[in-house]
C-alpha cells in the first residue's frame, strides 16, 4: 500500500510557512476547514470543524469560570449611543470600530443603535438597578456571545468585524477583592492557555498605552506565534470605579455609607483558535493538541482483497475497546471506501489530528495496531488487546499533549532575547523576531520610540508568579528582579533600554498581531 | 417556627394569576429574577436564574442533535440587504421586522446590512460554495445564536426584539430525506417538550397563511398555556427547493445530472422559558421541572439556639450524601443568617425549586429530613440515614417531573373542546378559551373568517403517530381521522366547521401568543 499513502499533490496544496507565512496560515484554516470568508466585509463563517474546537475551549473554561463562583447571563446586542458616550474614554476608544443600527421595523431610530463591541455600558447600567447593599456583593457574571468591531483590515479569526467571545463582568465591594478577581482570573487563562491549548503564554501587566479603553489597569497572558510574532491570547480588566461612577453603580456598605462598586471584566474569543493553528501547526496542515481537537484518534482501516473482513473485525473491535476504556474519546473510523488510506492519512495529517490509528491485515495477524503520531510523525505498534490498546492510546494522548507544549515553551525561549539599546531590539525585530525581554523605565516617549524603532510594542510586564495568585494591587506583582522563570538573561534588568537613564522593569517587547 | 414560615407580605407581591394574568406573568419572570427590562426598546436581559434554564435547555437538546448526525457552526450575525430580497417571499415575510446596520467604522455603508431575523439566506449562499456532489450530502448543520425582530408590542421571552435560539438548517439529496430530516427533528422537540420541560404538546403541519416565509410545509409543537392560549413552541420547515434554486445550491447527483439540494430548517427559542413560567407556575411564583431547574433541591437548616450545631453538622451530612449519591444533582444549602427560614421557603417556592429540604433539632433527633414539593406542596418525612435519603429524593424528583406532565395533560384535556359551529368555537373563545379541535376544509377564506369570527388561529393539523417517524410527505401524515391519541371527541371529524359543506381535516384552533 505504500505508494498510495504518498499523496504529493494533496500536501502542495498547502504553502510552506517558509515560502510565506501568512498564505500558509490561510491555507490551513480554509483547507482544514475551520472557516470560510463569508458574503460581508471582515465576516467569516466558522465552519463545524472550527466551531467543534470553540466548543472544546467552553466546555474547558465554562467550569472554570463555574468553580470560581460565576453565573452566566445573557445581555442585550444593541447598546444605546448615549451609553457609550457616558464614559468617555470608553467611547472614544471603540467608536471608530462601532456598527450602527439606525433603521427598525421600518422606521428610522431617534437614537442609533451600536452593536456590541464589548458590554461594559449596557451591563454597568443593569448593575446600577440591581446593586443596593453590600449583601449583593460580589456579582460575578459572565456572557458567551458575539461581539462586533469594524475592521479595516482583517484576517481569519485573528482579526475579524463579528467574533465570538465570553465576557466577565464583575463587582466587588474594596479595591483589593477587584484586583484579586482580575489577577484570578488571569490565573484562569494562563492555567488553560497551558494546560489546555498547550500554548505557553507570559502574564502580566499591559503597559498605559495598551491598556482597555476605561480601565484602571489590563492584565493580558501573551503568546509567541511560530513566525516570531506575539498575540494577546485574553485579558483581565481592573476597572476601578471609572464605570460604576458614570453609570452610578452603588451600594449602602456595612458602615452605612453609600460607595462605588469596584469592577472588574476579562475576556478570551475565538481568536485563541488562530493561536492554535499559529503555535502548533506545521507544513502538512494542522496540529491539534488532544485537549481541544474534536477528533483525538482516526482509526484507517488498510483494505485488503483477501482479508477485508479480518480488518474490519478488528477495526470494529478497536473502536469498541477504546470508546468503552477511555471515557470521552474522540474517535473517529474513516472507513470510506471512494478513498485511499493514503489520501486519508494526508486528510487528517491536514485536520490536526492528534492520533492515527492503522489496521491492516498484517497488523491484524500480529495482534497489533500501528499508531502514528501527528506532532512527529513517529510511528509505533501497539497490542490489539483491548486494555492494552486504550491503555497504549491514553499514554500516547498525554504525551502528544505535554510535548506540544513543551515544544512550543523550547520555542519560546529560544526566541526571547535580550538587547542592550534600541538597536539591538530592532536588529532582533528585524532578524527572527520573537520577544525582547528588555527593561523600561516607564515613560510613554521612550515606549513610543521603540515602537517606531523597532515596530515591537510592550506586550506586557511580567508578573512576579507570587503575585498571579492574587496579589493586593498591580504594581505589587511587579518587580524589578526578573521571579517568573522567564528570564535570567542578561539585558531584562537594569537601565531602561532606550533612554539608559532611568531604572527599569522588565517588559516584554514584540511585533504583535 | 411555624409562624416564621408565614411570610403574607412577601407572597403578596405576586398579582394572583385570576385577577390579572398578564401582571402575574411579569411579577414571576422580575421576581423571580429570569429576566431585567433592558434600557432598549424591546430587548431583554436574561438574568443568570433565567439564563441557567436556557443552559439546562441547550444541555438537554444539543446532545440530540448531535446523536442524530448534527454539527454546530456560527454564522454572520449580518446579512447583506440583496441576499434577504432573493428569495422574495421570504424578504416580504421579514422585512418589516428587519433592524438595519447602515454605518460601520465611522462610514455609510455601500448597502445596508440585515441584523439577522433567521439564517436561511447567508447559509444558503455558504452551502452553494461547500456542496458539489451527493457525496457532500447530507449537510446537517445547527447554529445557537441570537436572532433580532423588531417588534412592536414585546412580552418578556415570549416576543422580544432580540432573543436567543437555534436553527439548524440541512441540506439533502430527495425530497423525500428533507421530510424525514424535518419530522425527525419534529419527533426530538416533542420528546423533549414532554420528557424535559414537562409540557404536553400537539404535533402538526401549519396552514398555508401560519407557514415560514419561504418553506413549502411548516410543522410545530404547539402548547396550551394555563390561561387557555397557544403557545407554538418550535418549529421545523420543510423548505422544499426554493432557497436552492435562489442561491444556486447544486450537487452533482449519482446519475450525473446537476441537482438542486432540499432543504429543511428548524429552531426553538427562549421564548420555552415563558411557556415552562405559564404552563407550571401558580400564585406563590414558578414551578420548575426538576430537569430543567437551576436548583433542584434546596435545603433549609432550621436554626435552633441550643441544637445549632447539631442541625449544621446534619445539614452537611445531607448535603454529602446527596451530592454523592445523586450524581449531577443541583443542590443549594440556603445557610444564609440573615433571612428566617419563612422568608426562605417563600424565596425558594417563588423561584419555583421542585423540592424543599427542611432540618430541624426535632428533625435531627428524629433521625429525619421534611421534604416539601414545589407542585404539590406536599410535606413527607424522609430518613436521614444516606442512601435512603439519596434515593427519596430522586424518587420524589422523578415524581415531581411526571406528575407536571401529567398535571398539564390533564389541563389540556379538559380544555381541548369540540364546536359544531363558528359559533361554538367563538362561545368557548369567549369564556374558557383553550384547544377547539374541529374539522376544516382547508380553504384559506374558512380560516381567515374564523379567525375573525372567534380570535382563534389554526394552531396546527395534528399528525398521525405513525408519521411523527418520518413520513413520505407532510400529506400522509394527516388524517380524516384522529389517530393522535389527543381526540376521541365529537365535532373533529366531519364536515368543515365553517363553510359546513366540504368534509374536513381536524385542526387544532386555539387564541395564540
Amino acid at each position: 500500500m505504500t505508494e498510495l499513502r504518498e499523496d504529493k499533490d494533496f500536501v502542495k496544496a498547502i504553502t510552506p510557512k517558509s515560502r510565506d507565512y501568512s498564505q500558509w496560515y490561510v491555507d490551513v484554516v480554509t483547507k482544514a476547514e475551520l472557516m470560510d470568508y463569508a458574503p460581508v466585509k471582515g465576516c467569516m463563517v466558522i465552519r463545524p470543524y472550527g466551531y467543534a474546537i470553540w466548543e472544546s475551549i467552553q466546555q474547558a473554561l465554562d467550569p472554570r469560570f463555574k468553580e470560581t463562583g460565576h453565573q452566566n447571563a445573557y445581555f442585550p446586542l444593541f447598546i444605546p449611543e448615549s451609553f457609550l458616550r457616558r464614559e468617555a474614554e470608553h467611547f472614544e476608544g471603540f467608536t471608530p470600530q462601532v456598527a450602527w443600527v439606525t433603521r427598525g421595523g421600518g422606521e428610522d431610530l431617534a437614537e442609533p443603535l451600536a452593536v456590541r463591541p464589548t458590554s461594559e455600558a449596557i451591563i454597568g447600567s443593569m448593575y446600577s438597578k440591581w446593586i443596593q447593599s453590600y449583601r449583593d456583593l460580589p456579582v460575578l457574571i459572565n456572557q458567551w456571545c458575539n461581539v462586533v468591531r469594524w475592521e479595516k483590515a482583517t484576517r481569519p479569526f485573528l482579526r475579524t468585524s463579528e467574533f465570538l467571545w465570553q465576557e466577565g463582568h464583575t463587582c466587588h465591594r474594596t479595591e483589593a477583592e477587584a484586583e484579586e478577581e482580575t489577577l484570578t482570573i488571569l490565573e484562569i487563562y494562563r492555567d488553560f492557555a497551558e494546560n489546555v491549548l498547550a500554548i505557553p503564554v507570559i502574564a502580566g501587566l499591559k503597559s498605559d498605552s495598551e491598556k482597555f479603553a476605561g480601565a484602571l489597569r489590563t492584565y493580558s497572558i501573551e503568546a509567541l506565534m511560530s513566525d516570531g510574532r506575539a498575540l494577546q491570547a485574553g485579558t483581565c480588566h481592573n476597572l476601578g470605579q471609572h464605570f460604576a461612577k458614570v453609570f452610578d453603580i452603588t451600594f449602602l456598605d456595612q458602615d452605612g455609607q453609600l460607595k462605588h462598586v469596584w469592577q472588574s471584566s476579562w475576556g478570551v474569543s475565538t481568536r485563541l483558535i488562530g493561536a492554535l493553528v499559529m503555535v502548533h501547526g506545521d507544513d502538512r496542515g494542522l496540529v491539534l493538541p488532544p485537549r481541544v481537537a474534536p477528533v483525538q484518534v482516526v482509526v484507517v482501516p488498510i483494505p485488503s482483497d483477501r482479508d477485508g473482513e479480518l480488518v474490519t473485525t478488528a477495526v470494529a473491535a478497536a473502536r469498541d475497546a477504546l470508546t468503552t476504556d477511555v471515557p470521552g474519546l474522540r474517535l473517529k473510523v474513516d472507513d470510506r471506501p471512494e478513498y485511499t488510506p493514503g489520501w486519508k492519512f494526508n486528510d487528517w495529517e491536514m485536520r490536526g489530528v492528534p492520533l492515527r490509528l492503522e489496521i491492516g491485515p498484517r497488523d491484524v495477524k500480529a495482534g497489533q495496531v500501528v499508531a502514528v503520531r501527528r506532532d512527529t510523525g513517529e510511528k509505533s505498534t501497539l497490542s490489539a488487546e483491548p486494555a492494552a490498546l486504550a491503555q497504549g492510546v491514553r499514554a500516547l494522548l498525554d504525551d502528544i499533549q505535554r510535548g506540544l507544549y513543551e515544544r512550543a515553551k523550547v520555542f519560546r525561549e529560544v526566541n526571547t532575547r535580550s538587547a542592550a539599546s534600541v538597536e539591538e531590539m530592532a536588529d532582533v525585530m528585524e532578524g527572527p523576531r520573537g520577544f525582547v525581554l528588555a527593561p523600561w523605565c516607564g515613560s510613554p516617549e521612550c515606549e513610543e520610540h521603540i515602537k517606531e524603532a523597532t515596530g515591537a510594542t510592550i506586550r506586557c510586564l511580567p508578573l512576579a508568579p507570587a503575585a498571579a495568585g492574587g496579589g493586593r494591587d498591580g504594581g505589587s506583582g511587579l518587580s524589578g528582579e526578573d521571579r517568573s522563570g522567564q528570564g535570567g538573561r542578561s539585558g531584562e534588568t537594569g537601565r531602561c533600554v532606550r533612554c539608559g537613564q532611568v531604572p527599569g522593569r522588565p517588559a516584554y517587547f514584540a511585533r504583535a498581531y
